[in-house]
């Protein structure tokens, strides 16, 4: 799998997100009426992609499930949380009800229509939306974690910063970002970067997460891939220079060996996981 | 077994030490008759402390399997490869063997008898005896890895660097590095490098093995612990910090949360490991 994995290199084409999605797609946990029940498509905001599914376990009733909702990536332009059928994200929803959570998977307003902060506000709804309704289905409203990947870890991380202009979001209790981006300042910017942060370089500091990630209270956990691509290797090294310098500690920064980008959100659950273990000893020391 | 780690804190004390020991060795793999033999306390070099225990499998005779050489911490001045009854290290061999290895554990002169580069120099002559005799317990002596915490990584490292003084020494395969020191310019200096590196500062530079990891052609392996003291997360960073400057890119350094400066290597095989599967993945690529 590993081999297979670094044969597809470190640049995102469509044949390294295509062909990592064919390598994970047979092995990914779905869910099944007996273990695994999904609610789709809730409307967490009146804008048509402001839709959550929830993953809960049959006839929970208690309340007391810590939540985690997972945010997709997609350069901020693209991406879902996929459709019933699809393998991704249904893994993530899955998995985190096999392992005592309630999984939520969301999407979110795109660029270039919708611009920063726009993801981190859509985030920051699906978390009120969670801290309402949840229990509903067996999770503890006080107890949501986000789990973000590439833009959707800019997102989590923009939340994380406060930069939605919501006055009363809940208190989330731990943030997990996959391969983000943090500190716009010192990247190369895409064109991905360009549609949802504009080419404005004075907003660049304000959109910045880098300086908040360092002084946030809520818990944070980061990864970054062996095979990502530079920009993203470039970020985790600013993360690592300002946590350091901020704190004398390290940031709780897992290196994924023999991970290309989007890989350890795929290997959720399967039995090559390398990352599933790390998320569940985080999410219970912090839950 | 993580929150009783945590609750052991990050100085490097007798109950840290012990404690970690105690929590682990319940659970440490043995070597048995049936599938893990040890030849004990051959001798690499005229020094007692130049001896070396080989774990093979029974009957083996093939002479193809990689050989993982352990280097024990114990602040340079301390420490051994482990009695044939201590749980520790025999747990490194016994679980190198269970995964396909020739496992070996080695003991080095200590300081302040044997000054910097004694470490280096025990290290590379162990791995000229290997190249010699391993192949009679089923190792392949072109397939030589080593493998050292704390001040048995700073070994390592030196060894890397070429800092023992030997002409042939045999090239390694892979070097792993737990909680090493690399960086001796910019380290706040203990007793224990005093020790072993003296206080003379000019000789920190020399001493010093970041740059020459930075430009080895040896594939290395780094991990920090999310307890370690701060003296070794400082050395992480720099690290990192050295090596994106010279290379655009992360070194294989494996963040080990929730672990302690000796957990990883203590949890080595049992059903708590972390570390283990990382090993076998860097092992498998670059063997």
């Amino acid at each position: 799998m590993f081999a297979a994995i670094r044969e597809l290199g470190i640049e995102l084409s469509p044949s390294l997100l295509e062909g990592s999605q064919a390598l994970f797609a047979p092995f990914a946990p779905r869910p099944t009426p007996q273990s695994c029940l999904v609610e789709r498509d809730m409307a967490y905001g009146p804008e048509a992609r402001q839709r959550l599914d929830v993953f809960h376990p049959p006839g929970a009733g208690a309340g007391q499930r810590p939540v985690l909702a997972f945010v997709h990536g997609g350069g901020f332009v693209r991406g879902d949380k996929g459709a019933p059928e699809a393998p991704f994200y249904n893994n993530v929803g899955t998995w985190a009800v096999q392992n005592g959570l309630i999984g939520v998977t969301l999407t979110y307003r795109l660029a270039p229509g919708a611009r920063w902060p726009a993801g981190a506000e859509d985030v920051a709804l699906a978390l009120e939306w969670l801290a309402g309704n949840v229990a509903r289905f067996g999770g503890n409203p006080h107890r949501l974690l986000l789990i973000g990947q590439s833009a959707g870890a800019v997102h989590v991380a923009g939340c994380v910063a406060g930069h939605h202009r919501r006055r009363s979001v809940p208190v989330i209790s731990g943030a997990i970002m996959l391969s983000g981006v943090y500190d716009l300042l010192s990247l190369q910017h895409s064109q991905f970067e360009e549609a949802y942060f504009g080419s404005d370089r004075a907003r660049f500091a304000e959109a910045s997460t880098l300086e908040a990630l360092t002084r946030t209270d809520v818990p944070c956990l980061f990864t970054v891939s062996e095979l990502d691509p530079v920009n993203f290797q470039q970020q985790a090294a600013r993360l690592l220079e300002a946590t350091w310098a901020a704190k004398r500690v390290w940031p709780r920064l897992l290196y994924q060996q023999g991970h290309n980008h989007i890989t350890p959100i795929l290997q959720l659950g399967t039995s090559w996981d390398t990352l599933g273990g790390e998320l569940l000893a985080f999410i219970g020391r912090v839950v």
